[in-house]
C-alpha cells in the first residue's frame, strides 16, 4: 500500500446491475462518512477533510472506497458498521475485502499464541495438529462425556472440542465438566505420554464471558471454544486482549453461512473467517473444508487459510487454519498439499465412525499424518497400521471424495 | 401451537435444489442435536429422547424442524447456533422463521418500555412519533453538534438519534456530548414545550457496554442507540434485562443487509429485524422502509412491523417499528395506512433537506402527521403550513415515490 492511503481503510465491494458506477462510488464515499459535501462551505469542507471517504478506484461494479481512520475505533463493530453497516442494505452489494494500514491493524490484538504458541503448549512441531470433536454433547452425563473424551484422547489427538451447540449444560455444568475433562486428559497422558487441550464451549451473557473465561483459566482451562458470529466479533477481541486469558482461542464459524455464500450479498468468506478472525485474535479458526458435502470453494478456502497464516501479514502472529467437515485419514496428504504443515486436521465422523472406535480413529489419523510428513504413501503406511488400513478401506485413499455426513465438525 | 411442540422451538427453512427432502430433514434434525440415532442402543435412545430434534413437516424444500428446549438457553446466540449455526453452511438453505413456545419466549426480556412506555416518557399519544437523525456526526465539534440538535428539536421531533457510524468521537466525547445534548433538549423544550429524547450511540468494548449504559442513565441519558448486529443480539438482551437501564433501546439494523436479502441464503428480514429484535428487547427497531431507494419488499416490511407490534404476540410489550430511508412529509398518510398510528416516522434528508432548514423540516412533518391523524388531505393542510407546502413542492405528495438519497437514516 502506498502512502496515499496510509490513514485509510480500503473496502472493496462488488455491485450488481448497471448504472453510473462512478457516481455510485462517490455517493457511497460521502454517504458512509460525512453525509454531504458539495453544498458545504469551504470552511466546513476544510474542517471535515480528514473525515470524508474517498473513491480509490472504479472498475465497472468493482468499487474501492477509502475510509479515514479518523472515523474509526480499532474494533470490528466500528469497522463493519463504517464500511458495510447501512450500505449492506443498499441493493445488490457484497463486501469482498478490507485492507487495513499497518498502524491500524496493529491496534487489534491478533492471536496471542498463534501457530507457534499453540505448538509450544502442546510440544508438537513439524506436523499438522489433530483435533477431534465430541460426537455429541447435549444430554450426556459427566461420566459419558469423560468416557468419550478419554477414547478420543487415547487415539493421540492434540485437541478435543465441545460441540458448538452445547449451551444448555445442566447435565454437565461448565466448571464440573472442565475439571472432569482435565482430569481425564491427565489420565490419558499417563497412557499416551501426550498433552491434549480441551476447548470448552464458552457460553453465557456476553458481558460476563471475559470474567467466565478468566475463572476457567484459573481452574486450569487450556483452550476455549467461541461461537464468534453469534456473540459478535468484539467478544473474541476482548478475550484476546485480556492478559489473564492466556489459552488458545478456538473460533467456530457457526452462522457464517448466513453471511458468505451468496454471489450478490454478504461478506466474502476469506475476509469474514480469515482476515477478521485473525485481527480479532483467534488462535485456531474453523471453516468449511473444500472436501466435504458442504464444501467451501477450494480457491476461497486456500485464500482464507493464506490470510490466517501469512507470515508477512498483520497482526504478527498467524492463526491455525482448521478446514472442517468431511475429513478422513485418506485426505491427510491432500490437506497437507493444500494447507501445508501448519494446519489442524479436525475430524468428527472420521474419528468416531472408525470401525474400531474413536481411539482407533485417532490412531489412523496419526499414522496418516506421520506417513504424509515423511513422504510415505498411505497405502504403504497402512501395511504397518491396521487402524489406518481399516480407515482407508472405510473411506478411501489419498484423493478427496465427498463422504456422506454433516457440516462442520 | 398445539401441545405436541410445547417443549420445542420450530425452525422453518427453505432449501433449494432437489433430492430426498424427507431424508434431508431427518439428517438436519439429528445432525443439529444428538448427532446420530439409528446406531444407538435402546437405553441410549431413551436417555437422549428429550434432546433429539424432530421433523415437523416436509413440503418439498420447505422444511420445519423442532428443536428441544432441553438443548437451549434463552438467548439468541444459543437459539441461532442451535437452529442455523453449522447448518447455515450446508448448501442453499435459508432460515425463514422461528416459532417459540410461550414458556420459552417469556424467558427473553422483550421491550422494557415498548410502545406504551415510550409514549409515556414523551407524553405523546394518538399520533406517530417523529425521529430525526443528525445529518452527520464524525468530525463535528460539540458546538456544531448541539446547534444541529437544537435545530432538529425546534422542529418538534420526538427523538433525535446519533449517526450509527459515530464510533470515534474524540471531538465530542460520549459523556460531554450526552450532557451538552441534554442541555440543548431542555433549551428547546423551553421554546417548544416538548420533550425530545436523545438516542446516543452506545459504543465500546462489548463487555463494558452495560456498565457504560448504566453510567449514561445516571447522567440523564433518556435513550440509547445500539448497532445490534455488529455487537451481537446478546448485548441488546443484556441491556434490556438490566434493571438500571431504564431508557428506550433503539436498535439500528446496520449489517442486516449482509444477512437477509438473498433468496437462497441467510435469515429472512421479518424474523431477523422483527421477531428477534423484539425478543431481545428493542423498544424501537429501524428497518428499511418499503419506499426508499433501497426499499425492503412491502410484504416483508409489513410482516416485520406486524411482528414488532402484534399485541397478542410474545413478549407482552410491542416494539415501535421505524421504517427508514427515503421518508419525506408527503409519505406520512401512506405510512399510516401501512403501519398505523404506532409507528415512528424517521427522517434524515427529509428533515435536513427542507429548503427552510431542519426546524422547518420537522414542522412540515408534524403538520403532515397532524393532518393525517385528523384525516385531512395534505394538500389542504399545506394551505395552513407553509413548511408543509414547501416540502410537498420539494418531494411530492401523498403517493410514494423514490427519492434520491441514501440508505437507512
Amino acid at each position: 500500500m502506498d502512502d496515499t492511503w496510509k490513514d485509510y481503510v480500503i473496502a472493496t465491494y462488488r455491485l450488481a446491475g448497471g448504472g453510473d458506477w462512478t457516481r455510485k462510488a462517490e455517493t457511497i464515499a460521502l454517504g458512509m462518512t460525512v453525509g454531504s459535501w458539495p453544498g458545504l462551505s469551504a470552511a466546513r469542507q476544510a474542517a471535515l477533510q480528514r473525515h470524508v471517504g474517498r473513491v480509490v478506484s472504479v472498475d465497472a461494479g468493482l468499487i474501492r472506497i477509502a475510509y479515514p481512520l479518523a472515523n474509526l475505533t480499532p474494533d470490528l463493530p466500528s469497522l463493519l458498521t463504517a464500511t458495510f453497516g447501512k450500505l449492506s442494505m443498499d441493493g445488490k452489494i457484497r463486501l469482498l475485502d478490507l485492507t487495513l494500514p499497518p498502524t491500524f491493524a496493529a491496534a487489534f490484538p491478533g492471536p496471542q499464541l498463534g501457530v507457534d504458541g499453540v505448538r509450544e503448549r502442546l510440544g508438537v512441531h513439524g506436523r499438522p495438529l489433530l483435533m477431534s470433536i465430541f460426537k455429541s454433547c447435549v444430554g450426556l452425563t459427566l461420566a459419558e462425556l469423560t468416557e468419550g473424551f478419554f477414547q478420543q484422547a487415547l487415539g493421540g489427538v492434540d485437541l478435543i472440542k465441545d460441540d458448538e451447540i452445547f449451551f444448555n449444560d445442566t447435565d454437565a455444568p461448565f466448571e464440573q465438566r472442565l475439571e472432569a475433562c482435565l482430569q481425564t486428559a491427565e489420565r490419558a497422558r499417563r497412557e499416551t505420554g501426550q498433552t491434549v487441550l480441551y476447548a470448552i464451549n464458552l457460553t453465557g451473557p456476553v458481558h460476563r464471558l471475559p470474567e467466565k473465561a478468566r475463572r476457567a483459566v484459573q481452574l486450569g482451562a487450556n483452550a476455549l471454544l467461541i461461537n464468534v458470529l453469534p456473540y459478535g466479533f468484539d467478544l473474541l477481541q476482548r478475550l484476546a486482549e485480556d492478559p489473564e486469558i492466556t489459552v488458545p482461542l478456538v473460533a467456530h464459524p457457526a452462522l457464517a453461512g448466513a453471511l458468505y455464500p451468496s454471489d450478490d450479498y454478504g461478506i466474502a468468506a476469506p475476509l469474514l473467517l480469515g482476515t477478521l478472525m485473525r485481527l480479532a485474535g483467534a488462535d485456531l479458526v474453523l471453516f468449511p473444508s473444500p472436501y466435504g458435502g458442504m464444501a467451501l470453494d477450494r480457491t476461497q478456502a486456500l485464500d482464507l487459510a493464506q490470510r490466517l497464516t501469512d507470515r508477512g501479514g498483520l497482526p504478527d502472529r498467524p492463526s491455525f487454519p482448521v478446514p472442517s467437515a468431511g475429513i478422513h485419514p485418506g485426505l491427510v496428504p491432500h490437506m497437507m498439499d493444500d494447507f501445508g504443515l501448519d494446519v489442524v486436521i479436525n475430524a468428527g465422523g472420521g474419528i468416531h465412525g472408525h470401525p474400531g472406535g474413536a481411539a482407533a480413529g485417532g490412531r489412523a489419523f496419526r499414522a496418516a499424518i506421520a506417513a504424509s510428513v515423511a513422504g510415505v504413501p498411505l497405502e504403504q503406511a497402512a501395511a504397518e497400521s491396521s487402524d489406518l488400513r481399516i480407515a482407508l478401506d472405510q473411506w478411501g485413499g489419498g484423493t478427496p471424495r465427498i463422504p456422506k455426513g454433516f457440516p462442520v465438525a
